[in-house]
């Protein structure tokens, strides 16, 4: 493998190559460290006993995304989506200009300057901040949490809209209700403001609190409406998380299903239905998927990767396309054998419930499966 | 273009004109600056500093909303639903004493009155805190949030009723045990009323806070009966908002469906499927549909706009009724080419899971997808 | 009527009849009053301006719900809910031990003893509370949110279980941690035990607030764990809710299509299916059902009262069994005439969404009221 | 029965045997005491008072588990899972290190060592705290739970990990704005962080609060979040546990209408629609399952035990797989007798909804059930 293959795979973002999982380590540990100096820095006894180490960590994660960020622009014509479609050039142009170019030169860029610039280093160390940013593009369920808030958007801005109409009206009955009372705490609109902001997400910080009647009332108004605004959101996104649940599982499984040769042979409108009932689990080296004398409530198929079933006198090795698990399924009892991943595997899981559901709609699909069971049974493996 | 014409255009409430949206946009502006003009308007440094300013920010929104009144009022017969149904009186007296009519009034005349007669102007700014009545109407999706608070109300009320069962119970039991060692903070049921609310709503100010071990052990049921209200609203409002959610979502659709040619020969139970499987979204002049070289995940049918697909020798111009973006569906590979919105333009999208479902349960429908993108890919287009 | 027959009518929980409805107006305005006597006679200012008031309110309420209880006692056997199967004694037995016996006996008895034992009536009247027992049973909607925490009571126990465990192991921690430094708030479990609750359900009095970096760690742990227990509630709660919803609408439902004369030809399998379509809807004598103008978005199906229809020359009046509103649904325009019930109507709507689902795969449904909506337009009724 | 029977249907963790049911009352008792033992054994008051009773309690609670443990030890072969498949040794190895046997030993090693060792027998007695994950273990529902979070682990972390980076933001931008007005509270970004947690999960303990607008200014923003990662929580964990519930709603159904001979001749696809239908209810011996003159809302039938339907002139006993309560379904009526359970039994209830649904679509089910319930009210049974 040339080198420039090899820092290709290493920099691929969801690569399951040895050298990308061993970057996406390095990226971890290096961004805890930084964000550790970042908030020790500030505090005065640390910086007076290990000033010098917190100094060396920054300089080296600056070093280290700097680093990346220049390796990254100078394959971002291999790394891209599209390598067919855009010219070297272009490749690079859209990287600088996407989000995750922004974010991977923020991570060193302002830090470097402000290092190098200001006096003070624990202050100069602030920007490090930034690199929170490109914590969250390394963190892989991010992307559903984002567009459930971008599907949500319109409803969550009506709920905030009249959350602002509540606190700015709140705001004012408190300032005519109280000024008089309290001129030190409710004397002004933005004075009041405070106060309601702290009791309608029901913060309650206790410096600003009504103090007549009337003011108390309205109080208990506000954190009435504070409630029924966290559950007016919950609401929200409950519902549009269960969508995006079904589409990113469906997706998922769709494209795991498709390739294994058991179900290949079925029409569109079956796999369909099958897609609904498989779950998709990964594996790594080693993991036990199913262990004898545990009792069985799924079977696998097996996608991706190598399974061995620990039975006597010596192990099965199944590989992508085959099934197993299916004894205990059907009998009922205990599994008959351990069975362990010896590669990265990615494998379907078929519950008992919906292998029971597929048994009375599809008795066609499972009946295969029972002949394999019984014919493993009668040969013992 | 008469100035009738341009006149009833422009007040459209969600009318797509450029004058409507501009006054859309002037409305937002004067409420902003006014609303700024209220909250500041009560802080003395900067009465002291920009008391002219804050006077002629809102004298000037008092005459706008007065101007625009008199206007509605004057075209009320053509602004209104109905316009063939009821006479112009009829039709003035309707909008007069609409909540809209309402609100429009109180936008300007209690504010004039109050600067007129009052002799703080600051607070005679604060009845411009009606203005966010006027807010609340120009603003979208709060049309939705009311439908799902005005159907899920008799829940809502009941579990209100239980939290001011459980509220006044706490206060007398507080009372009673409190009331010996702090005369001052649980001295009567009103007192102890006002502790119960910041408790039950987990506010916790921290001004009354039993000091008796029975009286903690009050404290922490009224607690946890405070999340249990949370929970149970949140609860009630998730069920009702994904209810409502999916009947917008129908309505919405279905309309936008019904334009489009390629719907128009099914029967309505085939549209009502459809139906289900569409997204509609809009996008503005020289919004970027699809951009070539992302990945597709979708496809789309235009119903209103333009849409030009930029493929070379020169780009092709798409109207209603037409669909693009199947090649990326069909091949799974990245976008051939950018589409661009050159007018407001509202397409249906059809996300790649619902693509394969259809697939599936209607080749019929899918089938004529797959022969044009055939023609397209030997076309070249 | 006798007398007798309008006692038992007025006692009727639910009973539609005038003085029925009387007595629970009655009811609810005692129940009010009665409450803020036990409030405000705590007050010292109150009871000695009008103390003489409050006594007399709460002898006033003491003697209704003790003539109620007896009249409720006498007449058990008639007002029970199987007269035919028990014996009149049985009868009595039965409402004396049953929860709204022992409710409505609360409601009198101890505050009587307490009035005429205690020497202090401030104290005396707190018995009242017992009041808030009584209101819960008249109010309408509670019996389904008691149906939802009784189906949803073994989930929710076990977050309160995980929630009780949190606590101990939040208070034995913040004892070990924050003892030695502050012994006067943290100097024993039973009062670290009070921070963590405070904390736990996010209250934060801040009477109690960790000051070691440990304790705060700790107490940043506490407040996620609470948040999650919020979350956790709710997310059971939303589930069992959507669950007890749809039960709830579908028997109610159910109920009334039985007794719409137009479904009556339905097999059973298609008033199933029809049943998750309607939506029923009172109206009181007076109230508008459309109005002329305004947009259609449903139709009506009258399954008890009277409907006027306000149609020139003269107004059309409708009875249980008819249909109308049904023109503008399927020109889409407006309201051609405006309906008002003349009598305590109940009505079925069928929303726009459903009636095209309804269109869509029950075409024989739709037809029939496809053919009375073009005889009534036809015939300019 | 041998002694090594008693005691290995004794430790059945789940036993219906009146030992085991023993047993598990035992165990909450002793829990119970030994935590009071725990907590109140720090508050110097009560150990002065009371110390010997408390060491007399903690010693026996020490004493029950050790002697619990080593019995479980000794018959693990036979309470494990899989015993054919095991050997002994492997079995007491597996149970040893499984999660349950080193919550078994921590609950009472520890404890034991400290309070041998310790000097402060109310420190030693902390140990006890372990004694939590035992009463997890034994708490029924917790499972669900436990499947709930791992199942939606992954947006759950996903919030996590976003609430973590707005924290951090948070504290560094407070600690900008704040730092020079109030060196003490927020004098470093760890300080800055207390303040940010105690605000982001809206507990507001007061103790750290922001005075400059800007301050406060963010102070709303986190709080806003805050409200955020609240309703992001709880619609996660709504949608994971509503798709929980009917996996193990199915499961648990699916075995008891297997057992049911009504059930027995249906085919599989059949059943597994009738599973959706019944609910499994549990009743302990003289629980009455339906009263006399109440009104019927649902059939039931008898998977284990023993029902007395108390009809004249003597009462019918039914065993597993009858049925009964069908007759009030059909009439509507109020119940005609009073059914009693004469032994643990377990039914299943079909609904009144479900009952109609199921007349619906699978009439010839509904009557078989019609059929018997004319033949009893005709016979009068």
């Amino acid at each position: 493998m040339s080198a420039k293959t090899f820092i290709v795979e290493t920099l691929q973002l969801e690569g399951s190559s040895r050298s990308a999982r061993a970057l996406h380590m390095v990226h971890g540990v290096a961004l805890s460290l930084g964000m550790v100096a970042v908030v020790l820095g500030t505090v005065t006894s640390v910086t007076a006993a290990a000033g010098t180490l917190l100094a060396a960590v920054t300089y080296a994660v600056v070093l280290l995304f700097a680093v990346e960020y220049w390796l990254r622009l100078a394959f971002a014509p291999e790394l891209g989506l599209a390598p067919d479609v855009l010219s070297p050039g272009e490749a690079r142009l859209r990287w600088v200009t996407s989000s995750a170019g922004i974010i991977d030169l923020l991570a060193w860029l302002p830090l470097l300057v402000a290092l190098l610039v200001m006096s003070d280093a624990a202050h100069a160390r602030l920007f490090g901040t930034f690199w929170i940013l490109k914590f969250g593009r390394h963190a892989p369920r991010l992307g559903v949490l984002g567009r459930v808030l971008r599907q949500a958007r319109e409803p969550l801005l009506a709920v905030f809209v009249a959350f602002l109409a509540v606190l700015l009206v709140a705001a004012v009955l408190a300032y005519v209700i109280e000024a008089p009372g309290q001129p030190e705490t409710f004397g002004s609109v933005p004075q009041a403001l405070w106060w309601a902001i702290a009791t309608l997400t029901t913060t309650g910080y206790g410096d600003a609190v009504p103090q007549t009647p009337l003011g108390r009332f309205l109080a208990g108004g506000v954190m009435v409406c504070g409630i029924l605004v966290f559950a007016l959101w919950a609401g929200i996104l409950a519902t549009e998380f269960a969508k995006e649940m079904r589409r990113h599982d469906f997706l998922k499984t769709w494209d795991l299903v498709a390739k294994v040769p058991y179900f290949e042979k079925l029409e569109a409108v079956t796999i369909a239905e099958v897609v609904h009932l498989l779950k998709p689990i990964e594996f790594t080296p080693g993991a036990v998927v199913v262990r004898r004398g545990a009792p069985g409530d799924c079977m696998y198929f097996i996608v991706e990767g190598e399974i061995e079933i620990q039975v006597k006198p010596e192990p099965v090795i199944l590989g992508p396309g085959s099934f197993f698990g299916e004894i205990a399924l059907i009998t009922g009892g205990a599994r008959t054998a351990t069975a362990v991943a010896r590669r990265p595997s990615v494998l379907l899981a078929l519950d008992i419930v919906h292998f029971r559901e597929l048994a009375a709609t599809r008795p066609d699909l499972t009946a295969a499966i029972d002949a394999e069971a019984k014919r493993r049974v009668l040969q013992g493996t």
